[in-house]
C-alpha cells in the first residue's frame, strides 16, 4: 500500500487551467501545499526562497482568476517565480532549479509560454507590460496584461519611467506592488480590504468616472481640487498618492496572504473595463509560512541548500576567502587610513560586502536602494568635495549606471573609483547576471584605469591603488566566488598604474591574462612546458592603460602570443591587438591569439563547466597555443584535459 | 564722443560678487540687460535660446542671493547656463560660443569654477547635488547646494532615485523645479507667491517641525493622516504632493519671471537651516521676452544663427538631404509596407525624425519622454507581441539604456530595431554628446546585428534590412548631418545579414571602412593610386557579424589591410581583429592597422576639424598605408593634406 500523497490538489494541477474551478477552500489548501513544495525543492537546489514564499498565495490567486498563457503574467526580477513554475508545467523538473540544463531561477522566455518575459534584473516588469498592453491594444485582442513587482524594485527609475508613461496613456494595465516593506494591523487590514473590493469594482468606478468627468468642466484649480480630495479621501487610508500623482487608478492595500481578500479584487479588477493603468497594493512577508525564514528574512533572500526542519543551511566547505570578503577588509583597511574614503552601494550591502565597512564606519557609507544610475553621479558629487567614493557594484547592475559613467564620471574625469563584483562568469544564477560586458564598455572610456586581480592578495593592492589614485575614474572588477588561498598581504601596495609583471619566465610561448584566469594559464604553462615548449606567464594588471612595454617584449621574445580574459570581445585583448598593430609588431612572423567569453549568452551551471563551455579552462589555453604553432597534438590536449566534453 | 553703453549695469559685473548688493530695482534692469546680451549672443553663434532666456531672472536671482562659487549652481543639462556664464566672468568669450577652443554650449568644470558639475545630458543635477551636499555634510562646512532641474528631466528615472534618495536622508538640498510646461493665471500666481514665502519662512517651518515631531508620537495611521492633512492643504494650491510623497518639502509655485516673487522665497530658503531637501517649483516660459522665441517655442530650443529683429534664422546651404530626414522616409515607407512596425523616441521626435512618422501613423509613434531605459523595455514588450518596434535614439542617450539593450533585448534575442541617430562625432555639441561608444557597447553582445551606412543610399536599404529582419535585435548607426549627395533608391532593398561589399577594386593597399568613412577611404584611394599603390576600397555595411569571407580575401589579396570606423576602440576593428588572429591570418606579412577614434573625449568643434583631430581624414588614412609600407613620403602626405595641422 502506497502512502497517500501529501499534495493531492496540487498533484491534479499539469497547469493553470487547472485550478480556475476550484473552490476557494480548494485554493487554500493548493496555497499550502505549493508553499511545502517550495521550501522542499529549495532545500535541494538552494534558490531565491523568501521572495517566492511571500508570493504563494498571490500566485495561486493570479492563476486561478486570470487566463494565463493567454492573460500576460510578469513577474519583476523573477526571483520570486518558483510557485508559478511549480503551477505552470514545471514542477517535475523544480530539482534542476538553477542546475546544469535545469530550469533557471528566474523567469525565461525560452523556458515556458508561461513566462511572457524573462528577468533578472529588477524593475522592468512595468515597462514590458506596457508594451504588451500596448500592443495588444493595436491588435485588437483583449487579454490582460499584469505586472508584479515589488517595493524594492519600485526605487529604482526605471519603474518611475514606465509608471509616468503608462499614467499619461490610456492601454489597460494591472500592477501588483508586492510591498513586503510595509505591516498592518490586522483592524486596518479589513477596514482595506473592504474599501479595496469597493473601489475596485465597476459601480464605485462608474461613478468616480461621471464624477470626474463633470470636474473636468470646472475650471482647472477647482478640478484639481476635486480630484484632490478624491485621492485624499482614500489617501488617508491607503497611501496611494504617489501612484495617483503618476496616473495610476490605486486600490489597496491588502493582505497577500489572505486569499479572501486577494480573490475579490482580483475579480473585480479583471472584469473591470476602464482605461488606463491600476495598481493594486498587496501586502506580503517574505518567507511567508515557513519559520526560518519569516525569522531571518534577510538570510533566505538566496539560500544554499538546507534543513527543511531546522533551517540549517548547508554550508560548502572553503579554505579562501571570497574576493567580495578580502574587497571589503581591504576597503576598511583603506577607510581607516584616509577619511576622505566613502562607499556607495545599491540595495546591495551583504552582497557587495559594504555592510561591514557600513559597520565600522557608518557616515561614510551609503546604501542609496535600487538606483544604480543616482549611485554612480553621487558618487561623482561626492569626488567634487574631495572624497575618495568607492562606487561598488556588481558588474552586470553597472550596465544599469553606463550612462553615467560615461558622461557624470570619465568626461568629467572624476576620481571615482568602481569596485566591481560578479565580474565575469557567475555560476547559477546565469546569463542575466554574468559579468562579461564590463571589459568591452569600459575599456573604450578615455580616462578610465580598469584593473582586474589575478588572485585576491592582489585585489588588496588594487584597492590601495584605487584609493590613492585621485587624477581620474579607476575600476577594479574582480569575480564571484573564492580566491586561490594565497596569504594575504598586512597592507596593500599602490600598484604602478599600467604596469603588470610576468610571473613565470619562458621562452617560446607567451601568455598575458588579466584577472584570475592567470592561474589557468599557469596550470597550462605546466603542460606547456611537459610538452617541450617554455612558456612565460605575464599578469597584466591592467586592462586600461595596457603595459605597453611589456606587451612590446612578449612580443618581441616569443614565438606566440596569447592574451586571456573572462570577459567579452572588445575588452582587455582589443587593447592589446590595438597597441600591436598600431606598432606593427604583427608585420612579422609573431603568432597572436585572443581568449575571451564566447558570442553567446552561457546559460546557469557550474562554475567549471561554464569555464569549458567559454573555452577558458588550461586545456584550451594550452590547445590555442599547440594549435597556433601547427602541433598536431593540438587536439588531443584538448580532448584529453577536458574529458566532460570529449 | 563714444554712445552710452547699452548694458551699464552688466559692464560693472565681473563676477556674481558685484550684483550682491544691487537693489531690486537694479536687479530687474540687469536681468533685461542679460536677456538682451544671450540673443545678441546667439544671433552670432547659434545655441539653446529658449531654454536661457527662461531662466534670466532666476539666474540674476540665484547669484543675487546665493554665495557662488562656494554656494554650488548646477545647472540640469547646462542648456540653460548663457545667462548664468555671462553673469560669472565669461561675458568677453560668449561669441565662442560652441566654437572650436571657444566656450561650451553646456556647463563644464574645466570651464569654470562657477561649473561645479558639467552636464550635457539630462536629470543628473540632482544625484551630483546630493553627493556635493553629503560630502559637505561630512567635511562640516555649511555651503549651500542648488540645482536647478527642468520640468522635462524630471521624467527621467535618474531624477527620480536620486529624489527618492534625497528623501530619505537629513541633507540640506535645494533643488528648483524650473517647470515650463505650466501656465499659470496671475490671480494663482499671487496667491501661490504669498503661500510661497510664507512656508518657506522659518516661523511657518518650526511651527510645522513642532507638528510633524508631536504627530511621530502618535500611532502609525494616525501621524501618517495628520501628515496627510498637511499636505493635502498645501497640496490643494500647489499641487507639490508627488515630492512630498517623495521625502521633500515643497515651496511654490511662484513666477520665475517676476523678481519681486522670487527673491523673497530664495532669501528664505537661504537663509533656513532645516535639515533635509527641498523642491521650489519656479514657473517660467521658453523664449520669456523675446517674441519670436516665445512664439515658437520649440525652433528656438536650439537655433543657428539669426537674425535679432525678424528672428530669421540663416540656413547653411546644403544639396544633400540630412541622414536624419533620410531614415524618417526610409521607415515610413516600411510603415507603409508593413503594419507591425511601430516606432518609439524619447522626448525626441523632431531630433530623431520621428515627428513625420508619428504624422503619418500616430497611432503607431510613442514619444516616453526623457525616459530612455523604458523605451526601450518598452519596445522589448512591442516586440513580444508580435509587432516590429524602431527604438530611435541619439548615441549617447542609448548609454542611458545599455543594461535593457543587454538584459531585456539582447538576452531575449527579442527583434527590436535600435535606430541610432548622431553616432560618431557631432560637431558644436562636443564631448558629451558624441556617439563614439555604441560600435563597443553593441559590438560586444551576443545576437546583435549591428550596420552603418557609408551614404544615405545605404541607410535606405538598412532601414528595410532592419525592418525585415525578425530573429533578434539588430541596430543601424548612422552620423548627424548631410549625406553625400547621392541618388536616394526608390525602394529600400533587404541586405544579406553580415555582407560587406567591395567599392574599388585594387591590389596591394585594401581598405576597409565602416559607415561614411568610406567616403574618406574612397579619397584617400585616389590618393594613394597617384603615388603607384592600387587601393581596394570596401564597404563592411555590418559591423557585427562582419563579413567574415571578405575579410579573408582582403586579407588574402593584399600587403596592407586598414579599417577605418567613425568610433571608438573595441568596436568594428575588434571584430576584425578577432577573426584575423583566430584564423591566424595575422601570422604571415600581412600588416594591419585600425584607425578608430582617438581616447581622448573631443572638444566641440567644426566637424571638419574634428575629423582632423580624431586622425580620420583622407590624408590620415593614406599616411597610415603608406607608414605601414615603410614609405618614406608618409608624413609628407599627411602634413600636405593637413595644413591646418601642419
Amino acid at each position: 500500500m502506497t502512502e497517500p500523497s501529501k499534495t493531492p490538489l496540487l498533484d491534479r494541477v499539469k497547469d493553470p487551467a487547472d485550478i480556475r474551478d476550484m473552490s476557494d477552500e480548494d485554493l487554500r489548501r493548493l496555497a499550502d501545499e505549493v508553499r511545502d513544495e517550495t521550501i522542499r525543492t529549495v532545500s535541494f537546489t538552494g534558490g531565491h526562497l523568501g521572495a517566492s514564499l511571500g508570493v504563494v498565495e498571490l500566485t495561486v490567486a493570479l492563476h486561478h482568476t486570470f487566463n494565463a498563457p493567454e492573460d500576460k503574467l510578469i513577474w519583476d526580477v523573477g526571483h520570486q517565480c518558483y510557485p508559478h513554475k511549480i503551477l505552470t508545467g514545471r514542477r517535475e523538473r523544480m530539482l534542476t532549479l538553477r542546475q546544469g540544463g535545469g530550469l533557471s531561477g528566474f523567469t525565461k522566455r525560452a523556458e515556458s509560454p508561461y513566462d511572457p518575459f524573462g528577468a533578472g534584473h529588477s524593475s522592468t516588469s512595468i515597462s514590458a507590460g506596457l508594451g504588451m498592453a500596448v500592443g495588444r491594444d493595436l491588435a485588437g485582442r483583449k487579454n490582460h496584461v499584469i505586472s508584479v513587482i515589488g517595493d524594492g524594485s519600485m526605487s529604482a527609475g526605471m519603474a518611475y519611467e514606465a509608471m509616468n508613461n503608462a499614467g499619461s496613456m490610456d492601454s489597460r494595465l494591472i500592477v501588483i506592488l508586492n510591498d513586503n516593506d510595509m505591516s498592518i494591523a490586522p483592524p486596518v487590514g479589513a477596514m482595506s480590504a473592504y474599501l479595496s473590493r469597493l473601489i475596485s469594482s465597476k459601480p464605485f468606478r462608474s461613478i468616480r468616472h461621471f464624477a470626474a468627468d463633470v470636474a473636468k468642466k470646472f475650471p482647472r484649480a477647482m478640478s484639481e481640487a476635486a480630484r484632490k480630495a478624491d485621492e485624499f479621501a482614500r489617501g488617508m487610508v491607503t497611501g496611494g498618492t504617489l501612484f495617483e500623482e503618476l496616473g495610476f487608478y490605486y486600490v489597496g492595500p491588502i493582505d497577500g496572504h489572505n486569499l479572501d481578500h486577494l480573490l475579490p479584487v482580483l475579480k473585480n479588477l479583471r472584469d473591470d473595463a476602464e482605461a488606463g493603468p491600476v495598481l493594486l497594493h498587496v501586502v506580503t512577508r517574505k518567507g511567508h509560512g515557513y519559520a526560518p525564514a519569516e525569522e531571518a528574512a534577510d538570510k533566505y533572500h538566496g539560500v544554499g541548500k538546507f534543513d527543511v526542519v531546522t533551517g540549517k543551511q548547508v554550508k560548502a566547505q572553503s579554505n579562501a576567502p571570497s574576493y567580495t570578503r578580502v574587497f571589503s577588509d581591504a576597503l576598511i583597511a583603506a577607510g581607516e587610513k584616509d577619511d576622505r574614503i566613502v562607499a556607495i552601494n545599491a540595495a546591495m550591502p551583504a552582497g557587495t560586502g559594504l555592510d561591514r565597512f557600513a559597520e565600522r564606519f557608518p557616515d561614510r557609507c551609503f546604501d542609496v536602494g535600487i538606483a544604480e544610475q543616482h549611485a554612480v553621479t553621487f558618487a561623482a558629487g561626492l569626488a567634487c568635495e574631495g572624497y575618495r567614493p568607492f562606487a561598488t557594484l556588481y558588474s552586470t547592475f553597472l550596465q544599469r549606471a553606463y550612462d553615467q559613467v560615461v558622461h557624470d564620471v570619465a568626461i568629467q574625469n572624476l576620481p571615482v573609483r568602481f569596485a566591481i563584483d560578479r565580474a565575469g562568469l557567475v555560476g547559477a544564477d546565469g546569463a542575466t547576471h554574468a559579468g562579461a560586458f564590463d571589459l568591452s564598455y569600459l575599456c573604450c572610456l578615455p580616462n578610465m584605469v580598469v584593473m582586474a586581480p589575478s588572485d585576491e592578495a592582489e585585489l588588496v593592492h588594487m584597492i590601495a591603488t584605487a584609493a590613492a589614485h585621485d587624477s581620474g575614474p579607476s575600476a577594479v572588477r574582480y569575480p564571484r566566488g573564492e580566491g586561490v588561498g594565497i596569504e594575504l598581504p598586512t597592507e596593500g601596495q599602490v600598484l604602478e598604474i599600467g604596469k603588470g609583471r610576468i610571473v613565470r619566465e619562458g621562452a617560446t610561448v607567451a601568455l598575458l591574462a588579466l584577472g584570475p584566469r592567470v592561474q589557468a594559464c599557469l596550470t597550462a604553462a605546466d603542460d606547456l612546458a611537459a610538452r617541450g615548449l617554455s612558456t612565460t606567464v605575464a599578469d597584466a594588471r591592467f586592462a586600461k592603460p595596457i603595459d605597453a612595454d611589456l606587451v612590446r617584449d612578449l612580443a618581441a621574445r616569443h614565438e606566440v602570443l596569447v592574451t586571456v580574459e573572462e570577459g567579452a570581445v572588445g575588452g582587455f585583448s582589443a587593447q592589446v591587438l590595438k597597441l600591436l598593430t598600431d606598432e606593427g609588431l604583427l608585420d612579422g612572423a609573431l603568432k597572436v591569439r585572443t581568449l575571451v567569453l564566447p558570442d553567446v549568452f552561457q546559460d546557469h551551471d557550474s562554475p567549471s563547466r561554464q569555464y569549458e563551455t567559454a573555452g577558458l579552462q588550461p586545456a584550451d589555453i594550452a590547445a590555442t597555443v599547440l594549435s597556433a604553432l601547427g602541433r598536431d597534438d593540438a587536439a588531443a590536449a584538448k580532448a584529453a584535459a577536458n574529458p566532460a566534453r570529449a
